[in-house]
């Protein structure tokens, strides 16, 4: 078993002052690993990755279509958004389209990442709805399914019907049984795997074909409803929305918490799954952008490339201290 | 060369999702290495835990007393504060009793990290000064002995006395040559050296005689006022707070970005200095806390010492999802 790999620096002056290792494959449209680093059978939670998986039943139920989710709704649904304005007024609009209320999330409410609307909530002593959850669009796209299929309000109890429809899912598209779970930041079960299962989940998404299943035209749905709307994945600045505003090709980014990041590439029918082991943010986007340039999927030189990778960091004067960087030979 | 070690996990359900490695020292009153985890040759930058060491020379110079400096101010200098009332309005009535304003400093501005100091600035639309910058009590210190001397007013270069002074007390201290520095986020030098050398200057603090030289005079003056004063050096909820006020001895503990901290244990004539190889802050906040333990100076069931080691993760519902705790062995 091979350890974790370094995969991302932080430079300051003439020394890498930190270094973040972890685990990556690329998968093929037969699941095989193209290339890896570190240990692709490390056992992880791919967190928010997972969303587009934990959105499949949602489509393949029927759900989705008998009430008329959009493009948008399906992007928001496989969100971790910033709370801002473009996010919680759909929210909002998709409960209200449903007879609900804010009282029937399960998620849990915490200010918006997003420091404009933040800032603005704080100005006006305005306390955080679960509207504001990062995962509000997933718990809309749940709440959509339990509603249709007449299910109980409890559905984030790993036993609901909701979380045992996501796990089937995930079992399938990962092709490997899911050892034990953990309690997600939203308080959905979120299924254990291993990494060269996710990725593998990643290249299914990225082969899948429209017509031929049920849940492949899901998958199909999903991965273009991202592309479609960046800005609902994720928000303004953040590393999904321009990286995949910045991709030559259509490509879906998602990132997870504790430094995890999945790619679905349709045009080279390739999935990229990885983990950063320390759970650092900073080099899980480091990291995806590099493998897209390895790919040739990315420009190195693209502005939104260089806000993640290669990215100058500076001071509280503007001064540049340092650099971001991939380590010699991922790109 | 020993190669990072597991130090930290992060646990979530039944599984370890991320693990932080890094390096520790524990140093005698000789310099030498006591016990060691990953290489204590591994080159690091201390970052903000070299304050008391960029501090000496205000003391030794006689600046200090000619200024009438006490203990909350020596406290201040070596601190990286949370930018509340307590720091704020300390820095300032120190920089108004120089004859200096906000505009000499050299550190920049940033917003607090107390919450309440900041969501009140927010509410009235109050830009942050150089005074709330974390390092202001550092520079306020800087700004004392470039006074006292008559040295030009851009004390943060390199090539400034006041910091060829720094790295002079610097090389002593550590007991070896730095081999290069990096630009700090509040502009200063901040001087590379062996992790093993940070464990050894911790070493030299606890185990100084006032008295004995003008050098030593100062480190006992330092790691005291420190001690007298741990919500200058920090603030509320901060590690370096809490874990001062909860040890059984005196310690003089100090954070420094990307991961750092040292301990000075006079009592044990002992120092510590630890480095978490990707800079996650969590991990050297548990890990510092399960070396206290480990060396009997600190409980494990303190209040104090369960909100950075074996602290429950909770998520936005109120659950417990997972704990922090540090790698099996350490304590």
């Amino acid at each position: 078993m091979s350890d974790a790999a370094p995969l991302t620096e932080i430079w300051r002056g003439p020394m890498a002052e930190s270094v973040h290792r972890g685990h990556a494959v690329i998968c093929d449209a037969s699941g095989s690993v193209v290339e890896a680093w570190g240990n692709p059978d490390a056992t992880v939670l791919p967190r928010s990755s997972a969303k587009m998986i934990q959105a499949l039943p949602l489509l393949e139920s029927g759900a989705a279509k008998a009430r008329g989710l959009t493009d948008e709704h399906l992007a928001l649904a496989c969100a971790s958004h910033n709370g801002a304005a473009i996010h919680t007024q759909r929210v909002r609009a998709w409960l209200n389209d449903l007879g609900l209320s804010d009282d029937d999330f399960r998620c849990g409410a915490h200010l918006p990442q997003d420091s404009e609307t933040r800032h603005a909530m704080i100005r006006s002593d305005e306390a955080p709805c679960q509207v504001h959850n990062n995962c509000s669009g997933k718990h809309a796209g749940f709440l959509t399914l339990t509603q249709h299929m007449g299910w109980g309000p409890e559905y984030v109890d790993p036993d609901h019907p909701m979380q045992t429809s996501c796990r089937d899912a995930f079992e399938d598209v990962t092709g490997e049984d899911s050892p034990c779970y953990g309690i997600d930041g939203c308080s959905a079960p979120n299924f254990a795997t291993t990494l060269h299962a996710m990725g593998r989940a990643m290249a299914w998404f990225a082969n899948a074909q429209d017509g031929r299943s049920a849940r492949e035209s899901a998958a199909v749905r999903l991965w273009q409803a991202m592309v479609a709307h960046p800005a609902l994945v994720a928000g303004e600045t953040r590393a999904c929305t321009e990286l995949m505003r910045a991709c030559k090709e259509p490509v879906a980014l998602k990132t997870g918490a504790e430094a995890f990041f999945v790619a679905i590439i349709p045009g080279r029918k390739l999935g990229i799954a990885l983990k950063i082991e320390d759970g650092g943010t900073r080099a899980a986007e480091c990291t995806i952008a590099a493998l897209l340039v390895r790919l040739g999927v990315l420009e190195v030189d693209h502005p939104a490339t260089r806000r993640f990778m290669n990215a100058p960091i500076t001071n509280w004067r503007g001064l540049q201290t340092g650099m971001i960087k991939p380590v010699a030979g991922l790109i």
